[in-house]
């Protein structure tokens, strides 16, 4: 599967695209940052961040994209940039019928360092190790991105066990399983 | 000048159409709410926001679009669906050359009932006898909107004022006055 990781942002917004399964080494297709200029006005600045997103899907055609899921608790003055700077991603992905998944910030560092609390630094370098990479990709923005994608390579088979087990589940008791998992445009596991 | 107004939200996106100038009666030329069930996951739902918003830029042609500014003091839940509904509005508005103009919840009730912190129903009644209307429009949302549109029409003459001021001041002595105001895609009064 090859997936687009969004690090949603207004002066960088990090992109990053990885193509592999859970259990095989993982190969990165490309990695950048889609920048605005800090003086324009919010709603120019979106409109860059679009052209930003939909020339990265234009030119690798993920099948997946996976946005880091913002929260409001961070720095109130950041986050509401933020906050549309992924809804940004989140539009260019569903317009094209793209699955869109979000992953909080500490279920990706889980699940490329084991921990949910680690720092910039073991991400960069897990990144660089996991992708076989001569050193970490900079700025930081451009490693999380890979981070996220690499995070959704890998929650992913949990999600496909989960329907399949749901399907043999309904067939042995029809209609008593609720359906769930990857529906196309829904987040995915780590939605609440 | 035609300008919309965008109360934005996820569940209920208020949108209205006013066309008028200051000093005179104004004309409301549509006003209505975009909505998204609630139940579909965000990225979707910001897609049919899009699919709204540009449906009433198709049909009234405005040549403003006015937007709440979304703080981040408010209910911390609800704020981040609501940052991210404004950023579909104004890149749909800066993507066709739109001027944006942002104005804080206080400024649109103090332009319309005189008061920075009146009440929904203060504001429906100023916005039904403004735009002689027979009701005030329901829901709150829809009325938000018209409000929006009535202060930017309101607050615009006060920008082109400090516009011709500093045109004038520049044909006197060039080169001491830094240009502002109304640009295309710019926020304008009202923007930090």
């Amino acid at each position: 599967m090859k997936v687009l990781g969004v690090d949603p942002g207004l002066t960088r917004c990090g992109v990053g695209v990885v193509d592999g399964v859970a259990g095989r080494p993982l190969r990165m297709v490309g990695v950048g940052v889609v920048r605005t200029p800090s003086d324009a006005d919010i709603a120019h600045r979106l409109v860059l961040i679009e052209r930003g997103i939909d020339a990265w899907l234009d030119e690798h055609r993920p099948e997946f994209v996976a946005v880091e899921r913002v929260f409001s608790q961070h720095n109130v003055r950041t986050v509401m940039g933020t906050a549309q700077a992924s809804a940004v991603a989140m539009l260019c992905a569903a317009r094209r019928g793209l699955p869109v998944a979000l992953h909080t910030p500490s279920e990706v560092k889980a699940a490329v360092t084991g921990s949910g609390r680690a720092d910039k630094d073991q991400v960069g370098a897990m990144v660089t190790r996991l992708l076989r990479l001569d050193a970490p990709p900079r700025p930081a923005d451009a490693a999380d991105a890979l981070a996220l994608a690499i995070c959704h390579i890998w929650r992913a088979p949990a999600v496909n066990r989960l329907q399949q087990a749901q399907a043999a589940a309904r067939r042995t008791h029809p209609a008593s399983v609720p359906s769930a998992g990857i529906r196309r445009g829904t987040p995915q596991k780590g939605t609440r």
